[in-house]
């Protein structure tokens, strides 16, 4: 789970830039794009989900105060959810990130599954690169 | 978030059912439906995503394991997780259920969110009621 701050409102306004954003960062995590699911409300804010083969990516943003929150949820070794968050901070010029980690799908005991809240960072700042024409 | 365990392995397989129980969940929660991405996984396995008005309700399933994993994310005081997550987990026919909520967009300061999580409950044994023919 992810809530990036001071984020660049036209980025955060754009639905088309936020899912080719959302893709690529799923890319980044070496996940299989399934299929996507967008939305731009009025006067601003995007919603969208990209289903991957190994679970979802998701964004909700409000540019009126630069603010998005994601989850970045894989399953297995090879992909790293990680990268996707990092990407995506990048992209949506987050100048601060704060991420929770969970583990989803913990067998507690045969056949009950449960999850465990592992990481709880503080907010993290970000260094913005300055823009070039 | 809700794990739930002990689900209807066939209810899980169904992807047109399982969309139209987070479908039907989305409504229970007071939510206005925007957009659905399901995908069916082979052998088995389904995950989907209802973009909702008010953010978003995710699944992902394990039939062979019997296991649901899922999120009801939604803002805003007319809607209602929980009635949600109530219902998708009566029609998964769940045994037990382990949910944490997780409060997002917490404003820390001014311009920086953060998110919290709130709830930790224990897992719940789920009365399974009899199915009639």
């Amino acid at each position: 789970m992810c809530e990036l701050s001071g984020c660049d409102a036209n980025v955060l306004t754009d639905v088309e830039g936020v899912e080719e954003i959302l893709k690529a960062a799923a890319l980044k995590a070496n996940a299989t794009i399934l299929t996507t699911a967008f939305h731009r409300f009025e006067p601003h804010g995007v919603s969208g989900v990209v289903v991957i083969a190994e679970s979802h990516l998701s964004i909700h943003t409000w540019p009126e105060t630069g603010y998005a929150a994601m989850d970045f949820y894989t399953c297995g070794h090879a992909t790293d959810p990680w990268a996707a968050c990092e990407y995506a901070a990048k992209m949506l010029r987050a100048r601060t990130m704060r991420t929770t980690e969970v583990k989803r799908g913990v067998e507690a005991r045969r056949g009950q599954f449960t999850h465990v809240v592992t990481t709880d960072n503080e907010a993290r700042v970000l260094t913005r690169r300055k823009q070039t024409a």
